[in-house]
Protein backbone atom coordinates (compact mmCIF):
# COMPACT_ATOMS: atom_id res chain seq x y z
CA UNK A 1 0.00 0.00 0.00
CA UNK A 2 2.37 2.70 -0.87
CA UNK A 3 3.05 4.75 -3.67
CA UNK A 4 4.80 4.12 -6.68
CA UNK A 5 7.24 6.69 -8.70
CA UNK A 6 7.64 5.70 -12.46
CA UNK A 7 10.97 7.28 -12.87
CA UNK A 8 12.64 5.78 -9.84
CA UNK A 9 11.22 2.54 -11.35
CA UNK A 10 12.98 3.22 -14.85
CA UNK A 11 16.49 3.73 -13.15
CA UNK A 12 16.27 -0.28 -11.32
CA UNK A 13 17.00 -1.62 -14.24
CA UNK A 14 18.87 -1.32 -17.86
CA UNK A 15 17.74 -4.45 -19.99
CA UNK A 16 15.30 -3.72 -22.90
CA UNK A 17 12.36 -5.56 -23.77
CA UNK A 18 12.41 -7.27 -20.20
CA UNK A 19 8.80 -5.91 -18.28
CA UNK A 20 9.10 -5.34 -14.46
CA UNK A 21 6.17 -5.84 -12.27
CA UNK A 22 5.08 -2.70 -10.38
CA UNK A 23 1.71 -3.33 -9.04
CA UNK A 24 -1.00 -5.82 -9.15
CA UNK A 25 -4.91 -4.93 -9.85
CA UNK A 26 -7.57 -7.11 -10.52
CA UNK A 27 -6.58 -10.00 -12.75
CA UNK A 28 -4.04 -7.48 -14.46
CA UNK A 29 -0.32 -6.48 -13.66
CA UNK A 30 0.94 -2.82 -13.87
CA UNK A 31 4.61 -3.34 -16.17
CA UNK A 32 7.34 -1.32 -17.09
CA UNK A 33 9.76 -1.80 -19.69
CA UNK A 34 12.56 -0.08 -21.89
CA UNK A 35 12.60 -0.74 -25.49
CA UNK A 36 15.03 0.65 -27.70
CA UNK A 37 15.82 -1.65 -31.20
CA UNK A 38 13.12 -4.30 -32.93
CA UNK A 39 10.88 -6.74 -30.43
CA UNK A 40 9.55 -9.95 -32.30
CA UNK A 41 6.54 -10.03 -34.47
CA UNK A 42 3.37 -12.09 -32.26
CA UNK A 43 0.12 -12.02 -30.73
CA UNK A 44 -1.76 -12.70 -27.67
CA UNK A 45 -4.72 -14.82 -28.33
CA UNK A 46 -6.94 -14.36 -25.01
CA UNK A 47 -5.42 -11.12 -23.97
CA UNK A 48 -5.86 -7.42 -24.97
CA UNK A 49 -2.26 -5.26 -23.78
CA UNK A 50 -2.50 -1.77 -23.47
CA UNK A 51 0.57 0.66 -23.87
CA UNK A 52 1.34 3.72 -22.45
CA UNK A 53 4.58 5.88 -23.57
CA UNK A 54 5.66 7.64 -20.33
CA UNK A 55 8.97 8.89 -22.27
CA UNK A 56 10.94 8.58 -26.05
CA UNK A 57 8.71 6.84 -28.75
CA UNK A 58 7.08 3.50 -29.23
CA UNK A 59 6.46 2.34 -32.81
CA UNK A 60 3.80 -0.97 -32.86
CA UNK A 61 4.03 -2.44 -36.56
CA UNK A 62 0.42 -4.32 -37.32
CA UNK A 63 -0.25 -6.04 -40.52
CA UNK A 64 -2.15 -3.37 -42.11
CA UNK A 65 -0.56 0.20 -40.25
CA UNK A 66 1.75 1.48 -38.16
CA UNK A 67 0.69 3.12 -34.80
CA UNK A 68 3.31 6.18 -33.76
CA UNK A 69 3.27 6.50 -30.09
CA UNK A 70 4.67 9.75 -28.18
CA UNK A 71 5.00 10.42 -24.56
CA UNK A 72 1.57 10.67 -22.92
CA UNK A 73 0.00 8.28 -25.83
CA UNK A 74 -1.11 4.89 -25.26
CA UNK A 75 -2.43 2.15 -27.52
CA UNK A 76 -4.40 -0.84 -27.41
CA UNK A 77 -3.16 -3.95 -28.92
CA UNK A 78 -6.45 -6.47 -29.38
CA UNK A 79 -6.10 -9.77 -28.50
CA UNK A 80 -5.17 -12.04 -31.70
CA UNK A 81 -3.72 -9.43 -33.47
CA UNK A 82 -0.03 -9.62 -34.96
CA UNK A 83 2.09 -6.42 -33.66
CA UNK A 84 5.99 -5.54 -33.64
CA UNK A 85 7.13 -3.36 -31.54
CA UNK A 86 9.91 -1.07 -31.85
CA UNK A 87 12.18 2.13 -30.97
CA UNK A 88 14.58 3.81 -32.67
CA UNK A 89 15.94 5.42 -29.36
CA UNK A 90 15.40 4.10 -25.98
CA UNK A 91 11.82 4.74 -24.74
CA UNK A 92 9.92 3.62 -21.50
CA UNK A 93 6.48 2.33 -21.65
CA UNK A 94 3.80 1.37 -18.96
CA UNK A 95 2.43 -1.90 -19.78
CA UNK A 96 -1.42 -2.96 -18.07
CA UNK A 97 -2.18 -6.69 -18.72
CA UNK A 98 -3.35 -9.74 -17.91
CA UNK A 99 -1.30 -11.95 -15.44
CA UNK A 100 -1.16 -14.56 -17.62
CA UNK A 101 0.41 -13.13 -20.53
CA UNK A 102 3.95 -13.60 -21.77
CA UNK A 103 5.86 -10.75 -23.68
CA UNK A 104 6.27 -12.83 -26.46
CA UNK A 105 3.17 -14.28 -26.42
CA UNK A 106 2.96 -17.15 -29.56
CA UNK A 107 6.51 -16.09 -30.48
CA UNK A 108 8.58 -18.15 -28.09
CA UNK A 109 12.13 -17.50 -28.46
CA UNK A 110 15.01 -16.27 -26.54
CA UNK A 111 13.38 -12.78 -26.29
CA UNK A 112 10.58 -14.83 -24.14
CA UNK A 113 11.22 -13.70 -20.41
CA UNK A 114 9.39 -16.39 -18.20
CA UNK A 115 9.45 -15.26 -14.86
CA UNK A 116 9.02 -11.40 -14.31
CA UNK A 117 10.69 -9.40 -11.51
CA UNK A 118 8.78 -7.40 -9.11
CA UNK A 119 10.28 -3.92 -8.83
CA UNK B 1 -7.55 0.73 -33.65
CA UNK B 2 -5.92 4.04 -32.99
CA UNK B 3 -3.73 5.44 -30.71
CA UNK B 4 -4.77 7.79 -27.60
CA UNK B 5 -3.49 11.28 -26.62
CA UNK B 6 -4.42 12.04 -23.47
CA UNK B 7 -3.63 15.40 -23.18
CA UNK B 8 -6.11 15.79 -26.56
CA UNK B 9 -8.77 13.62 -24.16
CA UNK B 10 -8.61 16.19 -21.01
CA UNK B 11 -8.80 19.24 -23.56
CA UNK B 12 -12.29 18.09 -23.86
CA UNK B 13 -13.89 18.20 -21.01
CA UNK B 14 -14.34 20.03 -17.58
CA UNK B 15 -16.43 18.61 -15.10
CA UNK B 16 -14.73 17.42 -12.28
CA UNK B 17 -14.84 13.78 -10.61
CA UNK B 18 -16.78 12.56 -13.91
CA UNK B 19 -14.75 9.86 -15.57
CA UNK B 20 -15.12 9.65 -18.90
CA UNK B 21 -13.76 5.83 -20.89
CA UNK B 22 -11.26 5.95 -23.31
CA UNK B 23 -10.71 2.87 -24.28
CA UNK B 24 -11.31 -0.92 -23.18
CA UNK B 25 -8.75 -3.77 -22.08
CA UNK B 26 -10.10 -7.11 -21.49
CA UNK B 27 -12.71 -6.39 -18.63
CA UNK B 28 -11.38 -3.32 -17.61
CA UNK B 29 -12.04 0.47 -18.70
CA UNK B 30 -8.90 2.93 -18.89
CA UNK B 31 -10.56 6.09 -17.68
CA UNK B 32 -9.57 9.62 -16.89
CA UNK B 33 -11.01 12.43 -14.91
CA UNK B 34 -10.20 15.53 -13.78
CA UNK B 35 -9.92 16.38 -9.73
CA UNK B 36 -10.58 19.29 -7.80
CA UNK B 37 -12.09 19.87 -4.33
CA UNK B 38 -12.76 16.67 -2.13
CA UNK B 39 -14.78 13.23 -3.65
CA UNK B 40 -16.86 11.10 -0.87
CA UNK B 41 -15.39 8.67 1.37
CA UNK B 42 -16.71 5.17 -0.13
CA UNK B 43 -15.14 1.97 -1.15
CA UNK B 44 -15.32 -0.74 -4.10
CA UNK B 45 -16.04 -4.17 -2.17
CA UNK B 46 -14.60 -6.51 -5.10
CA UNK B 47 -12.97 -4.53 -7.14
CA UNK B 48 -8.82 -3.26 -6.99
CA UNK B 49 -8.57 0.64 -8.71
CA UNK B 50 -5.09 2.10 -10.46
CA UNK B 51 -4.79 5.56 -10.05
CA UNK B 52 -1.95 7.50 -12.19
CA UNK B 53 -1.13 11.16 -12.15
CA UNK B 54 -0.86 12.88 -15.54
CA UNK B 55 -1.10 16.20 -14.35
CA UNK B 56 -0.89 18.32 -10.91
CA UNK B 57 -1.17 16.37 -7.41
CA UNK B 58 -3.83 13.90 -6.21
CA UNK B 59 -3.93 13.06 -2.68
CA UNK B 60 -6.06 9.93 -1.03
CA UNK B 61 -6.97 9.54 2.22
CA UNK B 62 -7.34 5.99 3.53
CA UNK B 63 -8.57 5.35 7.07
CA UNK B 64 -4.78 5.33 8.57
CA UNK B 65 -2.80 7.22 6.03
CA UNK B 66 -2.35 9.88 3.58
CA UNK B 67 -0.83 9.22 -0.12
CA UNK B 68 0.20 12.13 -1.93
CA UNK B 69 0.40 11.53 -5.61
CA UNK B 70 2.39 14.10 -7.88
CA UNK B 71 2.53 13.49 -11.74
CA UNK B 72 4.01 10.27 -12.83
CA UNK B 73 3.30 8.46 -9.43
CA UNK B 74 0.69 5.86 -9.06
CA UNK B 75 -1.08 3.94 -6.42
CA UNK B 76 -3.19 1.34 -6.45
CA UNK B 77 -6.16 1.06 -4.06
CA UNK B 78 -7.21 -2.85 -2.87
CA UNK B 79 -10.79 -3.43 -3.17
CA UNK B 80 -12.37 -3.17 0.33
CA UNK B 81 -10.52 -0.26 1.49
CA UNK B 82 -11.91 3.09 2.26
CA UNK B 83 -10.62 6.08 0.44
CA UNK B 84 -11.56 9.96 -0.29
CA UNK B 85 -9.67 11.20 -3.13
CA UNK B 86 -9.32 14.70 -2.65
CA UNK B 87 -7.42 18.09 -4.47
CA UNK B 88 -6.20 21.35 -3.76
CA UNK B 89 -5.82 22.18 -7.15
CA UNK B 90 -7.00 20.82 -10.72
CA UNK B 91 -5.23 17.53 -11.44
CA UNK B 92 -5.50 15.09 -14.15
CA UNK B 93 -5.83 10.95 -13.58
CA UNK B 94 -5.68 7.92 -15.47
CA UNK B 95 -7.81 5.47 -14.32
CA UNK B 96 -7.79 1.47 -14.80
CA UNK B 97 -10.28 -0.65 -13.35
CA UNK B 98 -12.71 -3.44 -14.01
CA UNK B 99 -16.01 -2.42 -16.05
CA UNK B 100 -18.38 -2.89 -13.53
CA UNK B 101 -16.77 -0.02 -10.96
CA UNK B 102 -19.25 2.68 -10.25
CA UNK B 103 -16.98 5.59 -9.06
CA UNK B 104 -18.96 6.01 -5.66
CA UNK B 105 -18.63 2.47 -5.01
CA UNK B 106 -20.77 2.11 -1.90
CA UNK B 107 -21.72 5.43 -1.16
CA UNK B 108 -23.96 5.96 -3.25
CA UNK B 109 -25.14 10.17 -3.81
CA UNK B 110 -25.14 12.98 -6.02
CA UNK B 111 -21.78 12.43 -7.47
CA UNK B 112 -22.38 9.01 -8.46
CA UNK B 113 -22.12 8.77 -12.60
CA UNK B 114 -24.08 6.22 -13.81
CA UNK B 115 -23.83 6.19 -17.54
CA UNK B 116 -20.13 7.16 -18.27
CA UNK B 117 -19.88 8.80 -21.46
CA UNK B 118 -16.98 7.84 -24.12
CA UNK B 119 -14.42 10.14 -25.64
Amino acid sequence: MNKVNLKEKFRLFNAYWTPKILGEVNNSYVKIFKAKGEFVWHRHEHEDEFFLVVYGQLNIKLRDKEIHLKEGEFFIVPRGVDHLPYANEEAHVLLFEPKEVVNTGNAVSEKTVKDLEWL
